[in-house]
């Protein structure tokens, strides 16, 4: 899956995700209003909306990118409804011809971590048929548990041509709090890299890993050192934009073939009509407004590398 | 909720929780058979048959037991059906008056957490109503972010009476790979359990804090090492039964009060069926070798305190 999201990158020129975040704030009054109408002020009319505004966001931008990353979180505060829009944004997304990263950031003991897995990358089998719970391309995993929490979503990514990223080193302030802990010199965050090389040796694609890894935007000195650490593994970077990160914060994540990073940003796309910078675009033309600060965004990175 | 759980483990003098992780292969035949029937080999048919296999073993246990707790890894492996089934769970033990901890294992950075908690322990605002998405009572936290991963938990905690655990030292194999370095001849897992401490002080229940930790029953050393470190802290220990963990390796996880851990067991007794010490039920009476085994577990971890 890592060559496919690569090609992706290559096509168009885009070393980008835009993060699928939605909060019900970032949603028009307008889509908001109808949704409401037909559904009522529910979980249900809220997924409706979220659903609507993804949709008008996903169809203004598939054509500049090549991946979005749903965050599942903003769909599971809304319930069963949300998981739902969760699902849904996930296969339109697919169809669109989107690489689809679920953002999970899932992990935890051998069998439950095989659940997780199954349930987001694999197929579970019922007497003798097998389905896809939510089929993402890729999901975000925690990696507390060490080696056997993470292992069986190398195993499912071994099977399917799927992919995971690891979180290293958070994009969030109190990351360093455990992850920059230091054991006989070497922080945590570093301990936890080199595991996901050895995991990812087991996972190749033709240069770089399936098994890839999370560095925020907002450490870029970490970031360095990771990427000569772990040249074979892609690094998704959130940070970008609105929690901080800027473009030449990221050049040091790529390598030097122009490959081994993609730079998320959520807010700073989906919520771009309600900054000052594309404010003209108005509410209504909020999915034009996503497609100006995605040019933006591809034109700023590409910028500095 | 700390005091509602120790008030439910007082009463029943049961200081343990059913672990309600369901694989399909531990779902009797006919209950299999019969979803099948209705659903087809399905994920729906899938999410009946566990719903039913659940209801069976609640309905048998619930007068014995303070407290459930869900896998959400084990649902969500079968899509939107499994979500549906893990909902009705959670709101069907709630009914029968138990204490439900969701096993969901979240955490990311402030603004997700958020909606993680907001998701599994608050209300979510849609227009002028709120409502609940699943609804647990405590919920398990994965603390690699830090403070502002975990403190989103803690402020829904403190507004709705819910609670947290969070993993300090899980019961896996390899939880030591990161967990237990040592940073100044300090285990991490030490330092992120003094920070559970800090962040339980802001949410103190009568003499326990609403946020309590996961010490895995396989690592009785360090969780009499735990202990002493956090006296008002509620241990949640996993790996007792299936995962290796025995009553005598739980002694040092209570306080002198008697207080101060609960123990979980999933496969021991919800599977309890399938083993040879309760095969004598046999697989149409799985729910009664539950009770069976709940009875045996609680004079077993009884015996020892």
């Amino acid at each position: 899956m890592i060559d496919t999201l690569i090609k992706k990158i290559e096509e168009k020129k885009a070393p980008i995700v835009v993060g699928l975040d939605p909060m019900l704030g970032y949603v028009p009054e307008m889509l908001q209003k109808k949704a409401f109408e037909e559904y009522g002020e529910t979980l249900e009319g809220a997924a409706e909306a979220i659903w609507q505004f993804n949709k008008g966001i996903v169809d203004a931008t598939f054509d500049l990118i090549p991946a979005v990353k749903p965050q599942v979180a903003m769909y599971e505060q809304f319930g069963i409804p949300g998981m739902v829009t969760f699902k849904k944004t996930v296969d339109y997304c697919k169809e669109k011809g989107l690489v689809v990263i679920g953002d999970i950031k899932r992990g935890d003991i051998g069998s439950t971590s095989a659940a997780y897995a199954v349930g987001h990358l694999g197929k579970v089998t019922v007497g003798n048929s097998s389905f896809s719970g939510f089929d993402e391309d890729f999901v975000t995993v925690n990696p507390y548990l060490g080696t056997d929490g993470v292992k069986p979503f190398v195993d499912v990514c071994k099977e399917q041509d799927k992919g995971i990223f690891v979180l290293v080193k958070t994009s969030n302030p109190s990351s360093g709090e455990f992850q920059d802990q230091k054991v006989d010199g070497t922080p945590v965050y570093e301990l936890v890299a080199r595991k996901v090389v050895e995991w990812g040796e087991a996972c190749m694609g033709t240069k770089y890993s399936n098994v890839g890894c999370v560095i925020g935007a907002t450490y870029p000195e970490q970031g360095k050192i990771l990427r000569k650490l772990m040249p074979n593994t892609y690094i998704l970077v959130p940070g970008y934009g609105a929690q901080g990160g800027t473009a030449k914060d990221l050049v040091d994540y790529f390598n030097e073939d122009g490959l081994g990073a993609i730079v998320n940003s959520s807010r700073g796309i989906i919520a771009a009509y309600k900054k000052e910078e594309y404010a003209k675009f108005g509410e209504k033309n909020y999915a034009d407004a996503s497609r100006q600060a995605v040019e933006d965004m591809i034109a700023d990175i590409n910028g500095v590398l």
